[in-house]
């Protein structure tokens, strides 16, 4: 039976847990570097995904220009860890406490800041009036994900205010969120991604503002939209896998770099058994392509069926193999980054065996 | 407008966060507390609503006769912090690592286990068999919320096994986990827990086997099956509310003693907005009770339809007022518990100032 990510995990590991094999990480970390490199475009990686400077440090090894946040908080922790090149790809708003941060931060690293709203560079353009280093802006589009982001063809406007208020823009960015939806929703959002950026590059230019950086998201649009006039691309979630993204590729659950480890507690009131991961660290994402929350490594008849706070109730579809008592299973969540975002440390696994445990450094900086 | 838990809100605060009123927590505790005294009921809180040192010693100075906890983890943070008597309210499997580390707990408290499986019960007597002090166990019937727990019949046959294995049995327990869906599944779980506990403590006596602790959970069903013969409530959410225990309960979503606290960011691509508390910090619980992603205060045109890892994305029913970018908003999320784990503090406020900072401290004890 496939065993997961240990030789031997019930002696070696207390559960739930959440264990990455590195050599797994490395390979993915090395093929999307070398993608990219291939392609002649940017490799900015999501650092919400794994909110670790060691993962971060890997990345910029294998050739990231630097890193995507979310947050001022993840800002701050990976220029703490001295990683210099970092961009907050969201509509920061620097009011209240934010102002200060913000401006305290673009004076420690070489940042870059998401921007869609003239309030929005209001707010900026005073938080950093007199700093001695200044972040630069990035006008967000919205390429069809309907979150956040202007029309493509108001980013030129929107460039031209921020460079009135005396804030440098060097380029436009999107998100392709309604790629996650299968592979015609995922090569339809690249296409998106590409000519809104495109779109909004002509329209910075009508501006006078040069429009350097045109940097495209989405782990399952990366590879698709890496492809000019698009310079940079932002994945995420491509550093671990889940089971949504193993699903919109194609590929097997299997070869996932990060699974939680998790304990059969009871064998419930059904057919089916109950684990010891529930919401608090499988999180309670789900997706319209997948049914429940989570496949279970060598129990491809168990189903997920509902999880509570701290446990996970499975179901056996066909009334499979059912674990003893005692048993740790592996499952590979539905989305990855929720679960990172659960706990303090992953644990490190190489080869069968435990090899470290790694903070998740920037967990919780929501702010 | 209702203005949330503090006057200037923009200036104090750092979104997102999770604020609680200490006040309203206070008459939530003491309501709870008097309700279960002039009951004649033993009231043991379920801290993993709040996993807070602080508010654990409030519920225990308000009458609690203990904690209960879902894990070891949470179980070591609250005796690290002498509160002396808990029950850990799961099926524990006491292997690989968890052995030592729950005999180590029984040694430096009054410890209580739940037990639904022979497995279970051996592998807890082998941990303990040499221990100076050793836990207690209840054990777990399943009263219709089809998760853990025997059959009330079979409860007696448990016990009598764990007193064979030397285990001291001190009752049962359940969680009417099926009250949470309106006013009559309220009812009938209450009913059911009742029922289904008295059954279990005739079939434990029938082992000779006395059932000193007769032990039903959850918020919705607490006050409803706080007769005879049950003997003790484990409710956890009523601590804070939540939106989803407003709509059980039939009370207003306003008077919740906890709500997050987010920034309007973005003006977004529709007639809504978008504010920064997503799915890490709302976590994305869904009740068949209620539309979205939570309520927001002052808004009730406003729906959070959806949320990603760092965005709320809103939309507005009937073109209601939209704030604008920038303003502080005040969100009631669906289902407390998750939340509280997604923060290492809350900011704690009274009579709209912020007086304080609590740790939660048991955060991400998941095992």
């Amino acid at each position: 039976m496939t065993r997961g990510f240990l030789d031997d995990a019930t002696a070696a590991i207390d559960t739930p847990a959440v264990v990455i094999d590195i050599d797994r990480v490395m390979a993915r970390i090395e093929k999307m570097g070398a993608f990219m490199r291939t392609r002649g475009i940017a490799l900015r990686p999501h650092a919400k995904t794994h909110k670790s400077l060691e993962i971060g440090r890997r990345q910029i090894a294998a050739g990231a220009i630097g890193l995507t946040v979310a947050t001022i908080g993840e800002a701050e922790v990976f220029a703490a860890g001295d990683i210099d090149d970092l961009f907050i790809a969201f509509p920061v708003i620097a009011v209240g406490p934010k102002a200060g941060r913000l401006r305290a931060l673009a004076e420690r690293c070489s940042l870059s800041v998401g921007a869609d709203s003239v309030e929005g560079l209001e707010a900026l353009s005073a938080a950093v009036r007199d700093a001695a280093r200044r972040p630069r802006v990035v006008i967000e589009i919205d390429s069809g994900g309907a979150r956040t982001g202007v029309r493509p063809e108001r980013a030129g406007a929107l460039a031209r205010r921020a460079s009135d208020l005396g804030l440098e823009v060097i380029g436009v960015f999107t998100h392709g969120g309604h790629g996650y939806g299968g592979s015609d929703a995922r090569a339809s959002a690249a296409i998106d991604e590409i000519e809104g950026l495109a779109t909004a590059a002509d329209s910075l230019r009508a501006e006078g503002v040069d429009p350097r950086v045109l940097s495209a998201g989405s782990t399952p649009t990366a590879t698709l939209s890496a492809q000019a006039p698009v310079t940079e691309e932002r994945p995420g979630t491509y550093v671990y896998g889940d089971r949504q993204q193993a699903a919109i590729a194609d590929e097997p659950f299997e070869d996932a770099a990060l699974m939680v480890a998790a304990t059969v507690v009871s064998s419930g009131s059904g057919a089916g058994f109950v684990i010891d991961a529930g919401a608090k660290v499988l999180a309670k994402d789900v997706s319209s392509l997948l049914p429940g929350h989570g496949s279970i490594l060598g129990y491809p008849d168990a189903a997920i069926d509902r999880v509570n706070d701290h446990h996970g109730v499975v179901s056996l579809v066909d009334g499979g193999p059912r674990p003893p008592i005692g048993t740790v299973v592996w499952i590979m969540p539905n989305h990855v980054c929720p679960v990172v975002n659960l706990v303090d440390e992953v644990v490190v696994a190489s080869q069968g065996r435990v090899v470290d445990r790694w903070p998740v450094d920037a967990r919780g900086r929501n702010g």
